[in-house]
């Protein structure tokens, strides 16, 4: 074919490009994970050269020319290739449209934000880090100008974690399902039932290291091609030929490395299911954080909260730990389990109330980008929000709008995608269970391979052929919405809390 | 300074050269530290890319332009700036004028050599290795006389491993050894004093790690700046600001970790002594294996091997391993960390005949490189070499020519730099001796920062500002010789076996 040796020219810069980033991660995760104390500097001095050189790959002149050359004659390439060119572009034009002197003032604003950001949440002084916000916001503005949205900036920030996705869908979406959830949270804590968490305790951090390796290796996660360290945060990171994830122990809190290691195996699943042979380009890597996070939160809620992964695991877990589930029941197990609490805290917060977090930020986001919100006005409206979607109003601004890192980057239209993964997770779950009703069984039984082969066969392996919406509706057959996930909060929140 | 300008400029590309270089050293050690078992593939595509950027950047025609310009005013530098230029222009020598072709060739054959040797050295059949070492003897030659080194192929490779050493002076040197090293290894062979290494069994790996971690830290080694870790073979990596040292664990040789944890320890203090502001360039590395290696073993031996250092460490041993050392006596435990006994494999020799296994090989590689032996005579020179120098002969060539990989990678001439090193080891420790001869005192007492200073001040702070003879001479005073060591040796061993 006419385009062939220009094609695999592409591949060659693709790959290399693809390559250096992933030698960024391991750096990252080895930073997190390994580094000694004082050694900050010496992989600071790393970052800086490979950040240097992977740039200048990705804006070699090359590169451009070859995509010109490619796009001049789009229909002589396959609809696979098409979609490499494509995202190849974007990416192209993200490396080459920002003048270089913006790239440096967002670079250096990124290292200042995070600091004014942890010394003002610390001493929860809002007014501290306004200056920062501003500057942010301004630059999120110029950057989407350079690109070619206009003023549709948070349009652009959106696109850039959901490509496809847009405010406007957004607001549709969290409209319909904030008139749903805020009652129902309502009626759940209004519930005399009331979860005790306090009844875990004293778990030695070796056996929960094990006994989780044990459930995530059932869940289908390759341990020949990844691995589970500790950090202070978790992540998942690295690409499917060599994933690694991290979570993080505490005697007294079980649940919490338990659950957030299934919840990065989800993310680890999804890459250890894209195409290995097209890692490098568009093909092989991952639609967006919202399908990214549809996988994370398909396998921690909708399979690990459910009766069935517990009648499977229960007596293990049970086995591992005799002394310290002892005194507790089933029925108790499963309800700390299944812990629904409204908390000021987003990243402490139940899948229920979490998507009303999300829902909040989003709600800011946009009035900061209309312009009807001020920056130094922020923490009047979070916490009207956080009143009314929670019922709860922060003490100070650490517990309130301080509390997120992401804003200090600039990462701005990043939240959406976890409330939208939580809705694309609740809707790839029911066209599942239709497929294949006796899923729970097979999960009860310690079987969870059908579940990830269909998710590898429809999900997985399309990369980034399509975008969430397109996924969504090609494998589900319905447009994305709410109602999906709606049903499955009430039919596992409501038996318990409200029967 | 008229050249001010041009030599910060060497500068940035020598901190570009090096901050690669020790990317990819972290990529290295977390091959044989972390890598899951199947991500090989991913493994060696990230290495393909980074060697390719490396290469590029050590060749760069702008790096060369500089080291011209600089070098045509040489007398217009301070003495350190020369010392940078030069070592500069030895790596870009190096980096541009091998062919491509034969950098391609060579990096072919090093992986088929190391395939072929594994696969010979397990079949024990020399005859399908023959071909390999012929290639790479062949590839030596031909890299000596590209560089320039005429058919002095064997002083090319030894300078490579140790600047300023040749194989005339090493032959010099190993001659005296050898003639008053034979005759000791006899006495000590001959006496009935057989220490048992059998009595130290059952030591839990866990208990190991932390007493191997108290004694490491005492001698001195920044935990701030580096960290140990499993592999299945010991090494230091890294640089200075983040040293990676890895050991490995058995029950029952609970000495082989710590000597070996010691040994890179030692490797590890003088990467950590040398000065970080100059980690890119030659003032800042190292002054070539011999050196280096006689900082690892003046820890690992005169240290390590000392009456005084388990007057301290014994009692915490002890209290580390009550059950396990119960029943050994000081005088058993003692015999048995300075056992000496004759092996065919170099990797299980005791500090004594060590020597004789390096001089072995490097009389079989200075007869290879003048062409008086043919690779495929190699067995029975080696069979006869190892009759006369150890006593021993092999049953099969596995336990003979076969058990190193070194020459499969055509890495000739690094050999010698091992006892070289323990020359230094012993000429620095009487020399060290004389100026504060309590030291062994401050030993017993725990107090290892009086050598540690020492060998800062005199060893590490030079990087590489002297060669190994040079720098010998200088802090020692006398010009390099075996008559240290072989003091050395007798002292420790004289007594503990033939008195």
């Amino acid at each position: 074919m006419k385009f062939d040796a220009t094609y695999a020219e592409l591949n060659e810069h693709l790959n290399r490009i693809h390559q250096l980033g992933t030698i960024g991660k391991l750096l990252s995760w080895d930073e997190q994970v390994n580094l000694p104390e004082d050694s900050a500097d010496q992989r600071a001095a790393q970052h800086s050269v490979l950040a240097e050189t992977a740039h200048t790959a990705e804006m070699d002149p090359r590169l451009g020319e070859i995509l010109t050359g490619l796009e001049a004659d789009l229909a002589l390439l396959t609809d696979e290739q098409q979609v490499v060119v494509k995202e190849a572009r974007r990416d192209y034009d993200i490396a080459t449209k920002l003048p270089a002197e913006f790239v440096r003032e967002k670079a250096k604003q990124s290292s200042v934000g995070y600091h004014a950001w942890a010394k003002a949440r610390a001493e929860s002084d809002f007014a501290s880090y306004v200056p920062v916000l501003e500057k942010n916001l301004e630059l999120a503005q110029r950057e989407a100008a350079y690109l070619g949205w206009g003023d549709r900036a948070y349009d652009y920030m959106i696109d850039l974690h959901d490509p496809g996705m847009s405010a406007a869908v957004i607001s549709e979406l969290f409209g319909e399902l904030k008139k749903e959830l805020v009652p129902l949270v309502k009626q759940i804590t209004a519930s005399s039932v009331k979860p005790r968490t306090d009844i875990l305790r004293g778990f030695p951090c070796e056996a929960q290291s094990s006994f989780l390796h044990e459930v995530t290796e059932k869940l289908g996660f390759n341990y020949r091609r990844g691995r589970i360290d500790v950090s202070l945060h978790p992540f998942c990171s690295g690409t499917g030929s060599d994933i690694r994830m991290t979570t993080r122990f505490h005697e007294d809190e079980p649940l919490d490395s338990l659950f957030s290691s299934i919840h990065e195996t989800g993310h680890g699943l999804y890459e250890q299911g894209l195409p290995a042979e097209h890692h490098a380009n568009a093909l092989g890597r991952a639609a967006g954080m919202g399908v990214h996070e549809s996988q994370s939160r398909l396998w921690e809620n909708q399979v690990a909260r459910s009766r069935e992964f517990w009648r499977y695991f229960e007596p293990r877990f049970r086995q591992t730990f005799p002394e310290q589930t002892k005194s507790v029941s089933s029925d108790e197990l499963y309800l700390a389990i299944n812990t629904v609490a409204p908390t000021l805290i987003r990243v402490d917060a139940d899948e229920v109330t979490y998507n009303l977090h999300i829902i909040l930020r989003f709600e800011i986001e946009q009035r900061l980008f209309a312009g009807t919100l001020a920056v130094k006005d922020l923490p009047e409206a979070w916490n009207a929000l956080a009143g009314e979607l929670l019922g709860l109003t922060p003490s100070n601004d650490s517990e309130g709008v301080l509390q997120d890192v992401h804003w200090s980057d600039g990462a701005f239209g990043y939240f959406p995608s976890y409330c939208l993964g939580n809705m694309m997770a609740a809707q790839l779950w029911y066209s599942v269970l239709d497929q294949h009703p006796k899923l729970p069984n097979e999960f009860a039984t310690g079987d969870f391979t059908w579940l990830l082969s269909w998710l590898q066969k429809n999900v997985h392996v399309e990369g980034k052929r399509y975008d969430a919406l397109a996924l969504t509706e090609k494998v589900t057959g319905e447009k994305l919405s709410p109602v999906a996930l709606m049903r499955y909060l009430r039919e596992r929140y409501v038996p318990l809390y409200c029967s």
